[in-house]
């Protein structure tokens, strides 16, 4: 089975916690136990996040030149080094060493008209309390917003359109492969009028980009790790159940929520739609399950729908 | 032909230059107008330093947390994305849409015990006045060496054993794929005592790596391209004289200085000695040249000797 999986920049770098060298190992380190468990037998597939990454190397540059700020897409490209590089190393140090690997830089072209250009909605790097980011963005001309009872920097998401690494993912994974790739929902990059790929200032929703990869890939299963085992009705009240199985036009019926699961169902009802295969959303801890279809909220067109667990 | 070049970190971001985004990618871009002369036709890979990157992004993480520094390994992760990003994306705005491209993360074993650890001598970073050197070496336990009339931060440069992405990078150029890897030097790697990967804090010398890659990789030709058009005797006398061709026991005897030229002409030597092919010592101008067998210093032990210019 060819499986895509994406996983949240928040699971590699707990929020509240610490951003050491050292704390995003010990992620990577717990979420690469469970990938090892899904590597025999199948073809593997390893997409990231990078928000918290992307905002800590922001933050590093202009505490050292305030003046002159390394644009999002470089340090785009620098997190997927960093983590790149932490995945393949710990992963690979849980599997044979004849297994071959590669962390493969990933540019995705977006449209320089996207409307998520116009509402920056994307948060990235550290929570501040209501004060200190209003202080920020008077300062550096940032975008914020809340995100829970704090406030994050935001900026663009615009939608991925192609991925240009695409081929050479492919060939890799023919090979058998695992390939990291599409960190952070890759470089986001846009055509100027002489026809020159460039950089742009955006972060691309890693879940719909992992979707796009998924897709043209003719992946057999994405799964969109989270930190819950799956999406769930009414989350947090005495009434909440989790969704076991649905229907892509049923699960968009309930409406979640932009900032937090609407991205990932939203990711998931596109690659399930586009290719008649499942998409799942859960816990990296139940990867094993979720691949055998046991656990999760498996999204596919196969049945109308929705069963609770 | 497989052509295997090696960029200078220097000629990245150049000395006395200011460390920006903007004067990087100017750089490369003047470094991929070269380099796209040679891809048609030619199976391409390009490895290159990351000397003054990896400093940057040390001062960087040191301005924003000083406690908290980032290791050498996880910042060397972070320039291969980085500029692996800047030359891909340059070079591919030169070259046909369909020649695919590659950026491969690249672990290198080396050593523990490499002598090498015992006495650094690999310069990273900016320049410092003497008493400016002095001072952060007192603070935080840098060693430090001159570098012309000025200072430089130096960390071990231990010899690379092993590139543990190798047959990723085969298949890709198999497929007709441009390949950009090994940037400085490779991301230096050591099992411990349970046979586990780990990073070690050190640089490796990119043009020794990139002659064991190209060692590896059956390379028809291994380019190490620099500021000068190729090696000379007498360098800056009146008496001097450019080395147009030379066996490695012919070149090594005149003995090059080990800060400049002489890891070259080690590395030249290793690639030519192990393989009866040619390395070439010279400027990525003069690579269309260079790939003729007209320009640089060309080192083979196809004739004992050296020709001079």
């Amino acid at each position: 089975m060819r499986i895509v999986v994406a996983l949240g920049g928040n699971a590699l770098l707990r929020r509240g916690e610490a951003m050491t060298s050292e704390n995003q190992r010990e992620n990577v380190r717990i979420a690469a136990v469970e990938l090892a468990k899904v590597a025999p037998g199948n073809e593997l597939v390893i997409a990231h996040g990078n928000g918290p990454q992307v905002g800590l190397l922001a933050l590093q540059g202009a505490a050292h030149n305030p003046d002159n700020p390394f644009p999002l897409d470089v340090l785009g490209a620098e997190t997927e080094g960093m983590i790149g590089y932490m995945i393949e190393q710990e992963l690979g140090n849980l599997l044979p060493f004849e297994v071959p690997f590669a962390t493969i830089l990933t540019q995705v072209e977006v449209d320089a008209n996207d409307p998520a250009f116009k509402d920056p909605t994307k948060p990235i790097g550290p929570v501040y309390s209501k004060a200190e980011a209003e202080k920020l963005a008077k300062e550096k001309g940032w975008a914020i917003k809340p995100d829970g009872d704090k406030f994050r920097r935001v900026v663009a998401s615009p939608r991925p359109k192609r991925i240009f690494e695409l081929r050479p993912i492919k060939w890799l994974l023919e090979h058998g492969t695992i390939v990291i790739c599409a960190g952070g929902g890759g470089i986001p990059t846009v055509y100027d009028a002489n026809r020159k790929l460039k950089g742009i200032e955006a972060v691309i929703d890693k879940d719909l980009c992992t979707a796009l990869l998924a897709q043209d890939l003719d992946a057999d299963l994405l799964v969109i790790a989270t930190d819950v085992d799956a999406a769930y009705i009414d989350w947090g009240k005495p009434t909440q159940k989790a969704i076991a199985r649905a229907h892509p036009d049923a699960i968009e019926a309930l409406g979640f929520a932009a900032g937090s699961m609407g991205p990932k169902v939203q990711a998931a009802c596109e690659f399930a739609r586009a290719t008649g295969k499942t998409a799942a959303i859960g816990s990296l801890a139940g990867i094993e399950a979720i691949a055998k279809g046991k656990g999760g909220t498996l999204i596919s067109t196969a049945k109308p729908g929705i069963d609770y667990r």
